[in-house]
């Protein structure tokens, strides 16, 4: 992945952050993301295709995602409920296609997005694409982006 | 999602176990993947997008990922280490790429193949989403295939 590619996410998750959910998303450290285990139990997962291939992950503890679907349903929300996972999705989707937007010469569509749960659980990118990871703190806690875009492979052919 | 659209699924799950694999995989019960906790504790997970966007979720037994992984390599593979779960992802890249050529009127790509693990860990569908699950008993043991496709959505503009 070109750090160069990183940027159109970081600023889609700060808009989406401040035009969807009315909160401040201020940027922290970027990693190499090679440590595959995610920091907090909740993550939206959406698939990114076209003349590039990649994954956007936001991973976000449960005080992020109750906060942030409240602040989207306008309504409190105070369990991981399907509504809530929903939201989750939607953020991931939000942040996603506002990054593809302006990475055009890629012609990317996104998938569905998809939102994993579990403690401890890991979303494991191929060992050789060498996604980014960036913290996120905002008013609702902290949370973590993890983006992994390369040039589209093509499966084996069988 | 429509029942026509899972064939080529299935399809190429048993071509890939048994061209790539050496191995039969027999189809058994097809489900409403209502219930989003995974059987297996191993899911290749691999988006698609174009004029329609989805979700191909393989998920495995440690034995069969084991066994899988060691007909993919070659070589005997007793550890889920990283060239293990790069193997299940590419099985997710395979199936999904089969199933895209013979479902070439929505003109999908597909994403960067993603590998989740942890015990309980969920995969979870937008709830609009209606996703379908399929069992397959195979020579390595079971498996679960979960696939979601719906005419591709927009993000929410912000």
């Amino acid at each position: 992945m070109l750090a160069e590619h990183i940027n159109p996410f970081l600023k889609a998750v700060s808009n989406t952050f401040s035009t969807m959910l009315q909160c401040e998303a201020r940027r922290g450290k970027m990693t190499l993301a090679s440590e595959a285990r995610q920091k907090f139990p909740i993550s939206g997962v959406i698939g990114l295709s076209g003349k590039a291939a990649g994954t956007v992950v936001i991973n976000l503890s449960e005080e992020v995602a109750l906060k942030g679907a409240s602040a989207m349903l306008m309504m409190e929300m105070t369990e991981l409920d399907a509504d809530v996972l929903d939201a989750v999705g939607e953020i991931a989707n939000m942040v996603a296609g506002q990054a593809k937007a302006e990475l055009e010469e890629y012609e990317l569509s996104v998938s569905l997005p998809n939102v994993i749960t579990g403690e401890g659980h890991e979303v494991r990118f191929p060992s050789d694409a060498k996604p980014l990871a960036v913290a996120f703190d905002t008013d609702f806690g902290p949370l973590q982006l993890v983006v992994g875009l390369e040039a589209a492979r093509e499966p084996a052919s069988v």
